[in-house]
């Protein structure tokens, strides 16, 4: 099942995906632009992965990770499908990142690779915008290149974990402007999603509900305001967002 | 006011300070060691400060930052007062750091130095604990350094604003099995409470009950299973932990 959380008429409702459309549980049906889209999922905890494909790696001029690279990302960043990216005006580069977002679905400690997907809710699309203007720091990222206000698209559903037969084999890509700017599957992770949930909750406790954006392949460039974004991956989900001006925004 | 959050018989409450005890909301008081303290807030994101005190940056053989190093850590961290933090028995340096934390009080977004101090609801105090075998790696800090589950105590109590004359000009200590090992002061700070809410509001929004840990002074040092851990700060309260051994707490 692909489910979703909308607002309608500025009341927050559980959604299903239902013949194209998106279907409430109170039973009223919608098409897709008739609702505010929100994150699928409220995590307590936002991780994100660097340089997890190869490619992208390389891509960067840097040698594959030898262990996961994480950071922590603030809520403060999450907005839904169709939903606004306000782009700072005065930076150079702000590149999109198509990623597979993981959804914890029980509290998952010492989990070995063998029974991860257990622990795994369901999956979604995120675009893990990066402003690359400011690289240097002593804490790495610096917030000010991943913990913007809006730069985390997320959505539109979170996917049932058994309606996917394997996350590790899924075709995914970014479209900008109706131009396909970058491609890449999910086979071509360094550390897969077992292999993530088995690093984390060896020394953390993972809850329900948190979430792991597992990085994104070679093939990121800049966005502009005025542009439209569509991060998508094969049977998750197309996730449409535009840029704006954080200056009109306000 | 001194406010709290403890939880009686499996429910929790908030509490306020009466007379040297913790007075429930409907009225029932209780001594310190009859309740459960959970940490006073529940920020959405929580900011971490690194090298804020001139003469920490200068144990750690680095200079003065010229903008505030921060990073995110997640609520998975905390525990309140007199709570257990489990350290992991395989690491070698897992030290104590004594900080003021600042919570949030409103929406805050573009907050000028003047102006800071009305978007603070309160102070409480923490106790950032690092593990300091794992300094190197791609992001910094490695979450393995800060986000261990238990290893940050918050706490007993969140003080109102106005009830701290100068937040800026406090007196905080940490003291081991009765011993004073950490001394500093609140104004060796390199960046202010109002210089890091104008920082951080410049770029993303600070909502109510997030929390930024502001740095710790000078004299930070190793713990053991086994060790009493008191992190106190004048005027807001004297935050106790004990550490046991993460294979005997399982």
């Amino acid at each position: 099942m692909k489910k979703a959380r909308v607002a309608v008429g500025g009341t927050v409702h559980d959604a299903f995906e239902y013949k194209g459309k998106v279907k409430l549980t109170d039973g009223r049906v919608f098409s897709e632009e008739e609702v505010e889209w929100l994150s699928p999922v409220e995590p307590q905890t936002v991780f994100a992965l660097g340089l997890n494909y190869a490619d992208h790696a390389k891509e960067l001029s840097f040698s594959a990770p030898k262990e996961p690279l994480v950071f922590l990302k603030g809520p403060n960043t999450f907005i839904g499908h169709n939903a606004w990216t306000k782009r700072p005006d005065e930076v150079e580069l702000m590149h999109y990142e198509c990623e597979l977002g993981v959804v914890i679905g029980k509290t998952a400690k010492n989990v070995k690779k063998k029974d991860a997907y257990q622990y795994v809710k369901g999956y979604t699309v995120s675009n893990d915008y990066a402003i690359r203007d400011y690289l240097e720091n002593y804490y790495r990222p610096n917030l000010r290149v991943k913990n913007r206000d809006t730069c985390t698209p997320i959505g539109p559903w979170l996917v049932d974990r058994d309606d996917i037969e394997d996350p590790m084999n899924l075709p995914l890509r970014t479209i900008v402007n109706g131009e396909v700017v970058q491609e890449g599957s999910t086979k071509d992770m360094i550390f897969t999603v077992p292999d993530l949930i088995e690093y984390l909750s060896s020394f953390m406790t993972l809850n329900e509900n948190d979430i792991i954006l597992t990085g994104t392949p070679k093939g990121t460039a800049g966005v502009h305001a005025g542009d439209e974004v569509v991060t998508e991956i094969e049977g998750i989900g197309a996730l449409k967002n535009n840029i704006i001006s954080d200056k009109e925004f306000a």
